[in-house]
């Protein structure tokens, strides 16, 4: 039976952590203050933006919300982004994906400021993370290393497979695990013979959002399993990419869904926050 | 026997177009120019950017050449780049590495701009190669891609590993080939079992400048390889990271050094000039 690497205990845990360093910078008199926001009436963003205000009211950090309809041009997104982006009492902007179709994200994104940018999503950003400088690291690779960090697993030298390359997971994932001296593949659709590679990894993340994808045979005896998948079934059950029931028996250590890699992202996003807060 | 990837000639091809294409440029009053900062005396260097020059001439590109002292300081270097950025008639600029090691080089490639970034080493070039933008691809990755493309060897859904994580070859190639729909593993000097997974590799591409390290049991049947090292050994020749003796009987095909790569490199950064000059 797997060890469950435990992101619920964790983020709770680094949750408290900031809530003291806040206390901290505000006796500094810098407050730290997170804009969000949310295009369109997506009903799974709105839930993930009402975590992320619930964090943040734990930890005292200011939150506001801004929720635009569905019908919203480009330049009205672009008008409140730079609005934000010269306020000065807000220290991280957060635009919610998805947006609506008719919008260009990537556009959105390039025009937050980089220092307000918690979530490592500016080009500027990117490229500073795969070059290894210090920059905003987008929050569910940051909330994954902090959890192997935790749980003192071993990266340096390991192979690590890595299933998606999303800008949001995979990607800049890669790059935090080649900087811990990983040995990393990255696998997707297009990816042949996929079980031949997940049979290799000492440490396997999945992020396809493909229903228990991933089962007993797919994964080598002992390895380390992370589920960054959030999907719902029907009968109104979550569960992640990987079959838990199944691989659990055979891995060294694995991540529940819910309560694995879901809270660390949000409380790495608090931590890009009071990073941020710290930058000015 | 391998059929050779014939850098040599692809280079010299494209070249024989750009020229073509420049002379149409200049109808329209575009003029490409090209300005090579060198800092010191690093032998190597000389002839990189010997090299560089010559192909600028063949191909009607203007080239200026900044031959720094050993000695210069961080900001007199700095202030050279911010004046060749200004200069409208400069389309590129090059900073040859590597540079002495009391200047910051990546300082250095931040100051550029980005406009003329035709070695797309600045991290907004980077991080928009990493999200999948158009921008300035590094030019051996990019010369890699070509030498591929022209022997209509097929990237897609095959697995690919790198050696060497530089941010000049390492890292951007591995943005290519993901880009490419490959699966892309990327090993280093941590990796552990390397000849396990070299062996896996339809496509092997080795920077890690150590020569002959890759051996004929260590590559797959049949694989394609290609050589991005440039070693000089004790009898003065030059020698890539591959074993090319052993090797060639093996795999299918494989890039000669010198003739494979290096060629293709310095072609790929002449379309970045050309790429710069259209682009105002």
């Amino acid at each position: 039976m797997a060890e469950i690497l435990n992101g619920k205990e964790l983020a709770k845990k680094i949750r408290t952590n900031l809530k003291v360093e806040v206390e901290e910078l505000k006796k500094q008199k810098k407050y730290p203050k997170l804009a969000v926001i949310m295009v369109g009436n997506d009903q799974a963003s709105s839930i993930y933006v009402k975590n992320k205000s619930k964090a943040c009211d734990e930890i005292g950090i200011d939150f506001e919300e801004y929720l635009l309809p569905e019908e919203t041009a480009m330049q009205e997104l672009l008008s409140l982004i730079t609005k934000l982006n010269e306020e000065k009492e807000i220290k991280g902007i957060l635009l919610q994906s998805p947006i609506p179709a008719h919008l260009d994200i990537q556009k959105a994104f390039e025009t937050i400021n980089p220092k307000k940018d918690v979530d490592g999503f500016h080009p500027i950003s990117v490229g500073q993370a795969c070059i290894g400088q210090d920059t905003f690291i987008p929050c569910t690779p940051l909330g994954i290393v902090r959890l192997l960090e935790e749980y003192k697993i071993p990266i340096e030298g390991k192979n690590v497979v890595i299933l998606g390359r999303s800008n949001i997971v995979g990607k800049p994932l890669m790059q935090c695990m080649l900087k811990k001296n990983a040995t990393v593949t990255i696998c997707h659709s297009k990816t042949r013979n996929i079980q031949e590679i997940t049979k290799q990894a000492d440490i396997l993340i999945v992020a396809i959002g493909k229903p228990k994808f991933i089962t007993e045979e797919m994964v080598k005896e002992n390895a380390v399993v992370i589920d960054v998948g959030m999907n719902r079934l029907e009968n109104g059950k979550l569960c992640g990419d990987i079959d838990f029931e199944g691989v659990e028996k055979k891995v060294s250590y694995i991540t529940p869904v819910p309560g694995g890699v879901g809270p660390m992202t949000i409380a790495m996003l608090m931590q890009n926050v009071v990073k941020a807060t710290k930058m000015e």
